[in-house]
């Protein structure tokens, strides 16, 4: 399907742009089933407050309009909106009036093997650490070179995923999901506070755990303490959950839990 | 004078371009006098090690020809040179063979007030912290939304600069310049090993004092150590050499290796 620039069909972007220059604009990747936008409620909000913490000047509603009928149109796939600051002049200042620009992008339905959902992944331990920076902390913004670098580590098909840490050795995310682990009945994942991407899918878990009154915790987790989870599991919203059953040399079974949150993901999913 | 893309005169790019989507690429700011890009080869070199440092796949000398051949057409002003890893598919995962992407842009000489050279300037005290990753630290990439919002924090005329620290609280570089400072007639500038961008200017004006047999030392510099300082002066490869005459409730003479170090800056960029 065409991609549309501001509401209408293109195929390319001016070269003034601020998201080419300087990474300067947030994403958003979203399952479309059926013409709909899964989560899409979710996925503004997060645009939204990356729109508030950067001052990018979007009009969310108009966007949620513009994403609602693009996914009717496109039927079944991934959605992939870029929200650049939009053109700008030599120099990093910012206009602070200038209005954001739309990127709209559709793509085929994502060919994962079903094994990584039904019998569990591999993640690969990733060296790139990723650095503190609280200010850009949770947004899924247009920077995403440590996670370039950390993608880069592994070519095998063995690892469908590779776990990020940062400096001090706590475990904050995948490459491209959100960590989950279970420990004694409590699901926890790790405080983004610091860094890492605030995931739709992460968001979306936590508030149907609380929905099941299951017991959940954002917090620091370190390395050491991953052998000590009963389950483990990763997250976004494009797959939905994949079981973990190994990082080096810990391995986990496929945990209850993990098969309930599953479930209900897949629920969302497969709608 | 028309944008080049990969050789050719063009006006846009690719919506599938990976500086677009993860600001995967590297730039150069390049000053153009008499048709001849300044200090090309310092340029080239910092490019070369960001390739090898991202694993982008360029040819450089191709890079520099071109360069020169822009150089020459535009005459007078100032050339953007943006390397991209060229078009993705879906996910972070850099294909190691495509060939990366060359932008060339031409804008008219930048117009500074010319007191900023003559009498210095005043830095604005940036609260945004540079994030430590030893990964890029030191390269001109694509990533730069902490050079946004460090800009966007001031709007007044009176701050020519910004003076952006590392959460230690160590002195890191100006948002778009390398800062020095002098004390006892030694020449400092800070390490660039955990965050920064090693700038042309900079290995330019370090060259340019071993040459002159005055001791230089690429040292960590803290906030607290800026007091102490006989000179401070900040530096890039379009305006050459800004006398800092103020920060915060400090301030400074401009000082005499500062004129010195300015006039032989000047002289590569009015050649």
């Amino acid at each position: 399907m065409d991609c549309w620039v501001d509401g209408q069909p293109a195929d390319s972007l001016s070269l003034k742009d601020r998201g080419l220059a300087y990474g300067d604009g947030l994403f958003e990747t979203i399952a479309v089933r059926g013409g709909q936008p899964i989560l899409l409620d979710r996925h503004l909000a997060r645009l939204a407050e990356g729109c508030t913490r950067l001052a990018i000047v979007a009009d969310i509603e108009l966007i949620g309009d513009e994403l609602l009928r693009y996914a009717a149109a496109m039927g079944e796939g991934v959605l992939k909106l870029i929200l650049t600051r939009g053109d700008g002049q030599r120099g990093y200042a910012p206009d602070p009036t200038a209005p954001g620009r739309r990127i709209l992008q559709g793509n085929p339905p994502a060919a994962y093997p079903a094994a990584h959902a039904e019998q569990g992944i591999r993640l690969f331990p990733c060296t790139t650490r990723l650095s503190r920076q609280p200010l850009l902390a949770g947004l899924k913004h247009l920077n995403r070179l440590e996670q370039v670098l950390a993608r880069a580590e592994w070519q095998d098909g063995e690892h469908a995923e590779g776990l990020m840490l940062d400096r001090t050795g706590r475990v904050i995310e995948g490459v491209f999901s959100n960590l989950f682990i279970v420990r004694d009945g409590v699901l926890m994942t790790p405080d983004l506070q610091r860094c890492g991407v605030a995931g739709v899918m992460r968001a979306e878990i936590l508030f149907q755990a609380e929905s099941l009154a299951i017991p959940s915790q954002i917090t620091d987790i370190r390395l050491e303490q991953l052998q000590w989870a009963d389950e483990v599991f990763v997250c976004n919203s494009v797959y939905g959950v994949w079981p973990v059953r190994a990082y080096a040399a810990l391995s986990w079974p496929v945990g209850p839990l993990t098969r309930k949150l599953q479930t209900l993901a897949r629920a969302l999913l497969d709608a």
